[in-house]
């Protein structure tokens, strides 16, 4: 477990590079929109003099941060970075080549060097070579901890609220949801927390564990452990689910997050519109995306198998409607078809699907 | 995917210390039982003097294969081992520190040493410098493959059977179903072969992949890999199945195989009598075994997330009944409340139980 990042005080720089506002570059977004540290550019050589704005809409967190063509234009930024963060995450984690490039600009001005990639920056001779010269840290967000341990059946604490985000497809907003179901639960004064499971909420939290490069003999412990500590850092715990359960790439990972995390409640994500896994098009059938009543019902019964849960809300990606009356009209459709209290709260914040929630468990 | 072991003409001694027979030494149990190279010894000094068989009962592998007190006794041994394999499998899979000098002895004569632990012996600095000190080879089977791919949705090559065996529990016989049944079909005279996905598997058939310690985007990519060769070699594959559907420790790695090896059929594996699972008695309820007609239909449900399969039979591990008939009488009744075929293929072979695969899939 990774601690300590929180309130670093990094001046960050994200590689993006070719990929800057498309679907590869969720980690780069998910940090510009929730991160505490603030964001100085965004490298893209395939966008640079646009601003991050042009690709994100206005935000806040953002405005006017500028899109760059490489690490020597943010050497002359009236704050330079501190630290690159690799913000790409292709399928396997694989570092393209010509990135190399630019991690050793970044290690060579003294850069730190964050990264989710499934292949190790730190194990790289000429990578660690490089950040010993100039005393820089290369952070791999996705070694697994040294703690191997299976899970033992812990029972939560009394009074402590665990609840999953799960969802129909990868890269769809489980951690955007449970980023926004924990601000709602912390404006109704609630001390509550997202629980990171994958490099991006890492980056945003500055700790958790990426659940996805731990041996599958561990996740379970894994998740029982981190959960334990997030009990310790506040009453409402919102996982940030993995996968799906009927990924036929990662559905262990997903299996491993509900009976790890033995949640007293699940919160279904889902795309309107979204029919096919994503980046798995090509698998036919066995990629097309289930019926949502009939799938949350799987999962209660799949949870069931070790803790009884139950899915409470249903949290919808309506970033394919074309306007908020289509939006809305989703919401609507899915509420009707699923019984259940049903929301946008990326789009319209997390106050009503939170009361849902709590409704459901208090 | 370790090769070339099979065939290699090892004379085994196995370290069993202070569990030989008991359920701690399934690996031991399972070489001796399975294997193609002779065992010339099992190390238990708390059952020196005595032979294999007084613990598994008569068998032509292995009658008269002593237990011994150490290293020492096996040097004068007519045949004297090549090979040490350490015969151990416990929950977290870490070396007990008295182990270490036996392993040291084995190095110190030159032997090889063979270890399924998730502690890598190789990376041990004593143990290696050891080895290297003898030309010794230190083989960690559960070490994953350097092959870090996520699965792709491949079909089966026409032709190919692919069976899995499931169960309700850990540790009761789902790797020697797989080695039943793959043997009845050669006796049928069809091409078939067991999957090893475990270090016992591993041992036996000199290939494979310890899968519960590959990391858990993978799982389901190292299936489909591993099922790939399989389909290589053979006509009628018997996956090696983990853990259960229902295992809070474990559950994640049986989704990965069931999703990752996209099986045509499943065989269900149960010990009637055990009502918890194994070693997690204290978790209370989670822990409680699942009633089978059920539990069979979940695993249809689950699998047809990625492709549709069927149980299309149980195979029952009777050896907690008093004696044959009772045995019978299990067989009889799980068949009653399943309307599966139901045999026992470790007591009785495993032809009929082949018979009733065959019917449901030609």
């Amino acid at each position: 477990m990774d601690g300590g990042r929180e309130g670093r005080g990094r001046r960050i720089v994200i590689l993006a590079e070719g990929q800057f506002g498309e679907e590869g570059s969720k980690t780069a977004r998910g940090v510009l929109r929730y991160g505490s540290d603030p964001v100085v550019a965004v490298i893209d050589s395939t966008r640079a003099g646009r601003t991050v704005a042009d690709f994100m809409g206005p935000g806040p967190r953002y405005d006017g941060v500028p899109v760059v063509s490489g690490i020597g234009e943010t050497l002359s930024l009236p704050e330079p970075p501190d630290s690159l963060l690799v913000g790409i995450a292709p399928a396997g984690g694989k570092l393209p080549d010509e990135w190399r490039t630019t991690i050793l600009e970044a290690l060579a001005a003294g850069m730190d060097v964050v990264s989710g990639l499934h292949v190790f920056l730190g194990d790289d001779p000429e990578f660690a070579a490089a950040a010993r010269a100039q005393g820089a840290r290369i952070e791999d967000l996705r070694r697994p901890p040294e703690r191997m341990e299976c899970a033992v059946g812990r029972a939560h604490l009394p009074g402590k609220q665990v609840i999953l985000t799960v969802g129909t497809d990868c890269a769809l907003g489980k951690m955007s949801v449970a980023i926004e179901l924990a601000a709602a639960a912390r404006r109704e004064g609630r001390r509550a927390l997202m629980l990171p499971t994958g490099q991006t909420g890492m980056m945003i939290e500055g700790w958790g564990v990426t659940i996805d490069r731990v041996a599958g003999d561990f996740i379970q412990g894994t998740m029982e452990w981190l959960t334990q500590e997030a009990e310790r850092r506040a009453d409402w715990i919102f996982v940030e689910g993995q996968g799906s359960l009927d990924h036929l790439a990662y559905s262990a990972v997903t299996l491993g997050l509900i009976h790890g995390t033995t949640p007293q409640a699940m919160v279904m994500v889902h795309q309107p519109g979204r029919e096919w896994h994503i980046d798995w098009e090509t698998a036919g059938e066995m990629a097309r995306l289930k019926p949502l009543p009939e799938f949350i019902r799987l999962h209660e019964r799949v949870a069931a198998l070790v803790r009884p849960s139950k899915v409470v809300a249903v949290a919808l990606n309506t970033s394919l409607a074309a306007d908020e009356a289509a939006a809305r009209s989703m919401i609507e459709q899915v509420a009707a078809e699923t019984g259940l209290p049903t929301d946008d709260p990326f789009r319209f914040g997390g106050d009503r699907l939170f009361a849902a929630v709590r409704a459901a468990l208090e």
